[in-house]
C-alpha cells in the first residue's frame, strides 16, 4: 500500500471533528471512546476497528464510508 | 447503533470479491490475510480493523470508502 490508513484516517477524524466545532473531550464523551483513544487514533497510532469506526461515524452524523474518504487518494 | 457493521461488512465484501469473480480462496491469497480469517470477515465474525480494510480494498482495486458503502444505510 502507498499509504498509510493510520495517518490518514487520523486525518480525516480530525476534520470531520473540527466541522462539527467539537473537541476531542467532546467526540469522547459523545461516543463513549476514552479521550486517550480519541487522540490515539487522531495521531494516527491506533488501528481502530470496523465497530468503532462505525460508533463514530454515528456519532459525527456521517456515513461509515465518508469516515474512509481520503482526500490524498481521489 | 441500528445496524451490525460486521455483518454489513461482511456482506459488502462477498459482494465486491465475486464482483471480480474471486473465491475466498483467490482473496485470501491475493490480499495476504488467512482464508479462515476472510470466511470470519464474510460471516460478520470478525471486527476487523482499519489497516485491514485497506489491504482488502487495495487487493480488490476499490477506494476505502467503498469498502463501508453500505446499500442498507443509503
Amino acid at each position: 500500500m502507498q499509504y498509510d490508513p493510520l495517518a490518514l484516517f487520523g486525518k480525516r477524524l480530525v476534520e470531520l471533528r473540527k466541522a462539527r466545532g467539537w473537541s476531542q473531550e467532546r467526540l469522547a464523551l459523545e461516543s463513549g471512546l476514552a479521550r486517550s483513544y480519541v487522540g490515539g487514533i487522531e495521531r494516527g497510532q491506533r488501528n481502530i476497528a470496523l465497530y468503532n469506526i462505525c460508533v463514530l461515524a454515528a456519532t459525527l452524523g456521517v456515513s461509515p464510508a465518508s469516515m474512509l474518504d481520503f482526500d490524498e487518494l481521489t
